[in-house]
Formats: C-alpha cells, structure tokens, sequence
C-alpha cells in the first residue's frame, strides 16, 4: 500500500454496480414506464434478465465472432429480446430508446459523488466500464460524478475482462500499468487487472444483487479493501474536505 | 441559429490556441528552464518553431505513411530537432520529458473556465483536439477545465482536419453531426466540421499569434461568432451564474 500511495496516478472506475446501483435504478425506472403504460410484471427479475444477457452478448464481441459493438447497441438487442419474452408489444421508437437509455441514467451510491470528489484532489479518476462512452457521459452529468476522464471498453475497443481493456486504458493516460489502479465491487475483474500489473482496490458493495453470493468478500490480497470510496480515499491518504460529508 | 440552440446536445472544443494560450506558456516554461539550466535564447521563436513542426509531424500519420502516434510523441520528436537546431545538448530523460509536457500544463485564456462552467449547465462539453487523452486530461486538472468527456484525435484515431476525426467524435457522443457543435478560433477547423455536417463556433482568439494575419474574423457564416466562451453561452441561451464572472 505504501508503494501504491505512490507510485498510483490515475484510479479508474468499474461502474455498474460499483460506482451506481443499476439493479435499483432499471427496477424505479421500469416500474414507473410499468404504471404509466399498464404493463405489470416483476421489474427485479426483469432487471436481472436484462443484466443476464450481458456477458453473453459481449462475448459474441470479445470472442472475435462479431466485430466492435458498443453497449447501447447490446442493450437495445436484449431489450428487445426481453420485451418479447414478456409480451410488451406495440412499443414506439421513442419508447424503446427511452428504456435503453435507463443505463444512461442509474443512480449513484450514496458515498459515490462526495468518494469521487475526495479522490479527485489528488488524483486522476475516471471510468473503465464496459458501458460507452456516450453512456458514461450522460450518467455522468446526471448523477454529478466529476470524472476526470471517460475511458473504458469503448475508447479501447476491447471489453473488460480481456487483457487490451485494461492495458490499453492505461496506455491512454500515459501510465504503466502499475501506476493505474482500478477500483471495483467484482472480484474477477480485479483478478483480470491484477494479472496485467494494474493496482486493486475492491469496494464491497452488498446491495448490488440481493441474495449475492459472490463479491461478499475480497477474493485476494487487494492493495485496498475497504467498504465504500471514501474509505478508498482513506487507504490512498486523501484527506476529508470540508463540507462533504463521509455519507 | 434557432435551430443550433434545439438541436446540439454537445460541444467539443478545439483546445490549443481556442481554450488555451499555449504560445504565451510555452514561453514561460522555456523561459523558466532556460534561467534555470543557462540557456538563452528566443523562447518567443522557440515557441513558433515548436508549434510549426506540428502539422509535418500529424500529416505523416494522416497520409498513412506512418501508423497512429499520438502527439505527446510527435512533441517528443520535434522538440529533439528543436533542441539539437539550439545547441541545447546534455540534457536528461527527466528535463526532456519536463519539457515535453509543457504542453500538459498550458493556461487557459482568461473566459475558458468561467465560460465552460456555465455551457456545462446545459450542454455536454468536452475536448476535439489533436492532443492525446493523457495530455489533455492532465491540462484540464491543472487548469481546473471542467470538461464532461475528453475525446478527439486519439480515440478517434485520426487527426483533424480529416473528416473522421469529426464523425467518430460524434459517433461516441451517439449523436448526429448536426446535434455536435464544434467551437474553436480557426476558420479551418470550424470549415472541415462543418464539411461533414456539424455546427460551428467561431471565437476570435487574436493574441494566439502576435501578428497573426488569418483568423481574425470568421471566414464563414458559422453558427456562432463571438470573442469568447461566454459568447458561446449567450448564444447558445444559457444564462449567466451566479458568482462567475464574464472575465
């Protein structure tokens, strides 16, 4: 830790899930789209499929099956897949873009902004998502994260967990791998940037999935381990700043 | 201009000579390096040297003769010819590379900021410039540039003022060229963007260059032409805030 304080310049971001709570946010936004067009169904577990058809349709793309898609284009597909499956027929355009675009607007953390703005006085922060660049920006402004950057899957047109998502981000900042730490609630994309010499830093999140049964517990020696980005700051010696609470 | 107000959604920028005064800050840097180690020369001349051996070197990866390199090498390059054509001989990894990254730490002309902050309010604003993301991303830290995103010539992998580097900018803002507004002090900037269909705004910047005899006036009916960012805002309807000032 001592080492990472300093030799870390840029600490980006996981952001599903570790910087907003999606699950939460897909289930308010499809309840009040529910109400307001008389569909009823169970928005956790229509979130939780949505989610589900993630990995798989990133894998068409990091398998080298289909070329470089952007994440709104994947959504869309699971969407419409989705909307099938429960029977909401007769959507307008306008209506379909408007629920893709609910991962452009997924609500923070409540130690998210105030962790984020702490870590910005002393260092570069910005995102490495697998959502685009489009999407991290518009979630962005809406839910005031003051990112120094948007990088992520987009700008590296690779998808995180392969080894180019990471290295590439770094390689876009001007920093060795381990002057980059990536803060993130998922132990396996840990892992992925661990193996390319990147710094770790895993934040638990319990309330990402109800009922979770992973990411309870750091998985490895994570250079930080700590439950929220204020303890983040903490661990990188970034102290409070008046005014912003810890939350 | 009615319709530029309905329909951009986004602002990029070029930055060198439109946000900031990198001739003026090349000179004090250089000046300061130059008290400090005993050279003396004409950092003014220095400064125009290094910034004409900019175009030759971007146009070797335009035309294709040269794969994608981004500019903080291409700064590298030319600064190595600059310091040779000096009789600057000695110096160490750790000056050059100080001196490479004078371009990192250039000062914003005196509306940027307080221009920015108030068209963030309402719009998505971000960097289009042939500078990297690493360089960019440290100017807007030290400078206090409140961009939302930083885009340009690296993740779009081609140098303005190819078409691309526009269309590829506005592709990773999902948005059509007409919904992307480009604002930046030179006419041929601002023509190339609007060759592919974005807007356009034109601010005067005519301390870029003492004596400059181009861009003193809009070439072209841009959508927006104006002597500063605040002028930018006023046309774009976004109102003045509280506690910043017009400069």
């Amino acid at each position: 830790m001592a080492n990472a304080k300093q030799q870390v310049q840029a600490l980006l971001f996981d952001v599903f899930g570790t910087v907003v709570d999606w699950r939460g946010s897909v289930i308010r936004e499809m309840t009040a789209f529910g109400e307001g067009r008389g569909f009823k169904h169970d928005w956790a577990k229509f979130a939780d499929e949505w989610r589900g058809l993630y990995q798989p349709g990133m894998e068409e793309v990091r398998s080298g099956r289909r070329g470089w898609t952007i994440l709104d284009v994947l959504h869309r597909e699971s969407l419409l897949v989705l909307l099938d499956r429960y029977g909401m027929t007769g959507l307008s355009e306008h209506e379909i873009k408007h629920l893709v675009t609910i991962w452009h607007r997924l609500d923070p953390w409540p130690d998210a902004v105030g962790g984020l703005t702490r870590l910005k006085t002393r260092y570069i922060i910005g995102t490495l998502s697998n959502g685009n660049i489009g999407l991290m920006t518009r979630m962005a402004k809406r839910a005031r994260l003051p990112w120094d950057v948007v990088l992520g899957a987009e700008p590296a047109r690779a998808y995180k967990p392969t080894p180019e998502a990471y290295l590439r981000n770094a390689e876009m900042l001007n920093l060795e791998p381990h002057e980059l730490m990536l803060v993130a609630a998922h132990n396996s994309d840990l892992a992925a940037a661990a193996r390319v010499g990147l710094r770790t830093a895993f934040v638990l999140r319990p309330d990402e999935r109800p009922g979770q049964t992973i990411d309870l517990a750091a998985s490895q020696d994570w250079d930080v381990v700590t439950t929220s980005f204020h303890g983040v700051a903490d661990a990188m010696g970034v102290p409070l700043l008046r005014g912003i609470g810890r939350v």
